[in-house]
């Protein structure tokens, strides 16, 4: 039954290095905020020098945005056995508008803490579940929208500024950048505590934050802000363990995953969330649907109102910060579905579909609404309100049970902000590029600009084996045009559950296309990697160039598969074009040359003639790069 | 000296079985055009029968577009050392407008011929060059403007039609398919060989189709016909071998390349060449400065327009079927570039800015250009005019340097249409999404609808090791715009030399790039594998969506990484959700069940009542996946 090897959950509580090691040529550094207890991490890249003509000039370290929490950090050492430290409990205890619970509200929970048999696997809990007080709301909506920035909202400012030295020094770099957003809406030239709150106050952006996570480092999820991802993880019956989903959490923040979704389908579920929960820097959010049904041996039709109830509350006080609930797969739509190519592809939207013809009942997620928003805002869980009726394929891209169940999600929207709930929307699937920026467009009137989450989209269905870049091309358009948050997909879509390859491909892909969408986007912080990385690139410093990317040891992997000496990072070229074929190189001698005869000004050099200099480049001919 | 493994150029001269057998569940067939031999291929891939309530429904066979020439016809068998059977030769022998020459023209091709040091790696020729009788034009073009429609043009058209008995019978999936291109040109139902002679005649299309190369399969290149992809393939100094290049290059048409540009800089260029086109069912492009600087011992200022074009009549009568040409870096351009994060980029763009600079005289390609179109339409050599001056990161995209060669670009456009001969034009290179349009405008406007042949573009530099994904998203947005052709980008981008993997990786991102373009544009019968494969894909006829597929093998050892089992080809749910949870599955009961009860339309259903019916379903169950 215990399916987790038992070394690495009590003796040896440390990961595996390479999950946890900090990335090449960085560090971790925090930048105070206007308490002390305000201490926003960022990941410092150090870059090598820059020569010209033998004169050596310092290159000022890159600042990114870092997910990967205290793993990579030198100067602490992770025990997943005590769990992350609570670095919110302090903002959370001083609202004073929560209550310690004695004992766990749900049932299911005293009854897991109750069975003997799970001793072993059980994360050793150390602080009571907390709950909002009576009459009270904790969520970050209710708060901004009361005037107050919170610790959260001022953490997230210095995050999402990246408080880039270098770019304060060079100012957003006018003309380059594109100069106006296609949202619609405003980029700031700084994001400051009070543009946050305003963004959560007006709905337009989440700050996934339950009250039971405290290990968790603010993020914001918001068009106007950076284009964040999720990474998916869980065990299914078929196959993984406790220790594995652990590794893969930790794994997805190390390259970039800034949200985790326990998607667990197998045995152990509580147990499981616990020691995720309880180690992860980054929000969790769930699928509750899939443990309801779970608890009623699978038998869709067998669910209640009471049993998903007690689940939502289970999992609230174990810190969930957001739920994905179906609750826009209304009965009429159901039929809809029926001619489709691919029916019902979302697995909670199936279950409700299930429930709802068994019972001809419409949902009760639906009906049952106000009353989740109540669960909601006394621990400040978020809605992610599924969409249960996505395509499936391109041909049933934006039909009309997609659509009819998007203008539902937007009615619920405006119950839940009714209750100060925070809420984002999610969305496809499967959409072919001519028919993505619909999505879009309609997702932001419908659902009054909560923030979107999407999935993909996959731009095309005769991938499988790709889905990971069938669906980055969608997801980075998509981003662009003001999705907040895109859901990866890993190479194993369709096929198989990710191992830790995939979780890397995936996350990778999505970065990208997150990335892609910043700039595109006119981020005025995101073009500073891309320009640091090209200028490495151009100068040949290797080591810069690999420790700037994404993923800096398979960049480096890749080079050493033709130039594996150490010297072949020195060189000025490498094995695409061999020394005597390199553009780069020539262009560095053109350059020398522009420079050296002032002709870098295009007028100033037609006007000087350059006929005299000429001989003179010739004779100094051009071998730049340095020999071995 | 000689780094050619003498087995594989010998003794042996089959290849890998690996790079030659036919995809799994695929045959060759060959759709006959009105005379005999014109026998246009393509590959059926067969489909398992739907089964519906136990009642087995046939699916009929989806046929695709076939780049793999007789490697993958199992009732061919190809000999390198005797290379592919010129299929072509009758055509272009019955036009009676080309001469066969007594002995080659270049210098260059007498000399190595007459070297006996090199006999051991020469492909045995065994035909005359031929060239264009003296006074005559053997373009397509020059063909297409006078009204004739060559066999070519018949070829492609059926080629391009996919003659798709599925398609036809069904028809353009009205209301499904996107209504109208974005492209202002027209998009017909069917391709006709008239309209594909109209395309080429007006210069908005391009068969790249060398007298010397008549064993090539007739390809268009056009933004009114399905997307091209190229794959670039070449040896440098640093590393491969003849050998090893002419499988990348069979590889390379295996997966999907439609042309293959054979970038070698490195020894034994010339026959390194030879062997590849004689082997090659698809155009190969070179870039013949490569090859000129090779013989000034890479002293670019020691080029001359003689060395250039005693190359290009090298090339031109081995078979070349398009040659990039840097003929727009123009003198005055090259200080534009001297301020940019990356200078030029582009390796023949460089070559030619040192020999501007270094003689201060302006570009002698452009200087000489009605010189070398003289020589295109001798041997129907088509341009493909480089952009010398690409960005090579996103801080210099669409800069003053890029788009002052581009109006070069479609001034030299007009020259080579005035002898009637073929030219696309080479695009960018590093450009974020939002200013990937503004190319394409450009490009249509200033080079009067010329095709356009774009390298990605990559949407970020941030990320060495998975530029093929940068760079396949910016290429499928371009493709939607209109570019015709999109030339691969590979894991090693930036980094090293492309192995058979990167190769196969580049690709496969390219088709995914090109197909979701097809999609978007809304061509009549490119949603029909995408249909065929979703709906294999639900109703768990795994080996189909296996084989329907880019990739089967790659899509099948993913699945069987977590069911390897034979039966498990028969479950129906995958280890992604585990037999409980799959939505597929609940959604397949949900279907059964609106069928059976007649509720599919939902004006009836809500009429009907469901109520009497819920009982029922639920006594029923559901459980209808099949128990290993």
């Amino acid at each position: 039954m215990n399916a987790v090897p038992d070394h690495i959950l009590t003796e040896n509580a440390e990961l595996d290095p390479q999950v946890t090691e900090p990335l090449p040529g960085s560090r971790k550094i925090h930048v105070a905020g206007s308490r002390p207890d305000i201490q926003v991490p960022m990941r410092e890249i150090a870059q090598q020098a820059s020569v010209s003509r033998g004169v050596p000039l310092a290159n000022r370290p890159i600042y990114v945005y870092d997910t990967s929490g205290p793993y990579t950090d030198t100067a602490q050492r992770v025990d997943i056995r005590q769990g992350l430290a609570p670095l919110r409990a302090a903002w959370i205890a001083e609202r004073q508008d929560t209550v310690a619970l004695d004992r766990p509200t749900s049932d299911w929970t005293r009854r897991r803490e109750q069975d003997a048999g799970l001793s072993g696997l059980r994360f050793a809990r150390k602080r009571p579940a907390l709950r909002a007080r009576s009459g009270c709301n904790v969520t970050q909506m209710h708060y901004a929208r009361q005037g107050i920035v919170t610790p959260e909202m001022e953490f997230i400012a210095i995050r999402e500024n990246l408080k880039l030295a270098a770019w304060r020094e060079t100012g957003p770099q006018a003309g380059r950048v594109h100069p106006g957003s296609p949202l619609g809406a405003r980029l700031p030239a700084e994001i400051t505590p009070e543009f946050v709150r305003e963004e959560v106050a007006r709905g337009r952006a989440i700050i996934p934050s339950n009250i039971n996570h405290p290990e968790s480092e603010p993020m914001i999820i918001g068009r106007n802000f950076l284009v964040k991802i999720n990474a998916n993880i869980g065990n299914s019956a078929v196959s993984s363990s406790i220790a594995e989903e652990i590794e893969k959490m930790v794994w997805s923040t190390r390259w970039g995953g800034d949200t985790v979704m326990d998607l667990s389908t197998g045995k152990n579920i509580h147990e499981t969330r616990e020691w995720i929960i309880r180690n992860s820097p980054v929000p969790i959010g769930t699928v509750p649907i899939y443990q309801a049904l779970e608890k009623v041996d699978g038998k869709a039709e067998e669910l209640t109102w009471e049993i998903y109830r007690d689940t939502l509350i289970e999992q609230a006080e174990q810190g969930v910060d957001y739920f994905t609930i179906h609750a826009g797969v209304r009965l009429p739509y159901i039929p809809l579905t029926a001619r489709r190519v691919t029916g019902i592809v979302s697995r909670g939207g199936s279950i409700l579909a299930k429930w709802c013809l068994a019972h001809h009942k419409e949902n009760f997620l639906y009906t049952h609404f106000e009353e989740i928003c109540d669960i909601m805002r006394q621990y400040d869980v978020a809605f992610s309100l599924g969409d249960g009726l996505r395509p499936g394929s391109i041909a049933d891209a934006n039909d009309e049970a997609q659509f009819a169940e998007l203008e539902t999600l937007g009615e619920l929207t405006q119950i839940a902000w009714r209750h100060d709930v925070q809420v984002m929307i999610e969305g496809p699937g499967h959409v072919p590029m001519h028919m993505i920026k619909e999505n879009m467009d309609r997702q932001l009137e419908v659902c009054h600009e909560a923030p979107f989450y999407t999935l993909g989209p996959l731009t095309t269905d005769i991938a499988p084996g790709y889905d990971h870049i069938t669906s980055a091309i969608g997801a980075a358009m998509i981003g662009w045009y003001g999705t907040a948050m895109l859901c990866y997909v890993t190479p194993k879509e369709h096929l198989g559950l990710p191992d830790k390859n995939d979780v890397r491909d995936g996350i990778i892909a999505y970065k990208i296309a997150a990335h892609a969408a910043d700039l595109a986007k006119g981020h005025p912080a995101a073009q500073q990697r891309d320009n640091a990385l090209s200028k490495a690139r151009f100068e040949f410093r290797w080591e810069d160039q690999f420790n700037l990317g994404l993923d800096p040891a398979r960049a480096r992997e890749y080079h050493d598969e033709t130039m594996p000496k150490e010297g072949h990072k020195l060189a000025h070229f490498c094995s695409m074009c061999g020394p005597h074929f390199c553009s780069m190189k020539i262009t560095q001698d053109v350059r020398d040359y522009a420079e050296a005869t002032g002709i870098a000004d295009a007028d100033a050099a037609l006007a000087a003639g350059m006929e005299e200099k000429a001989a003179e480049f010739k004779e100094a001919g051009g071998e730049l790069y340095r020999a071995e």
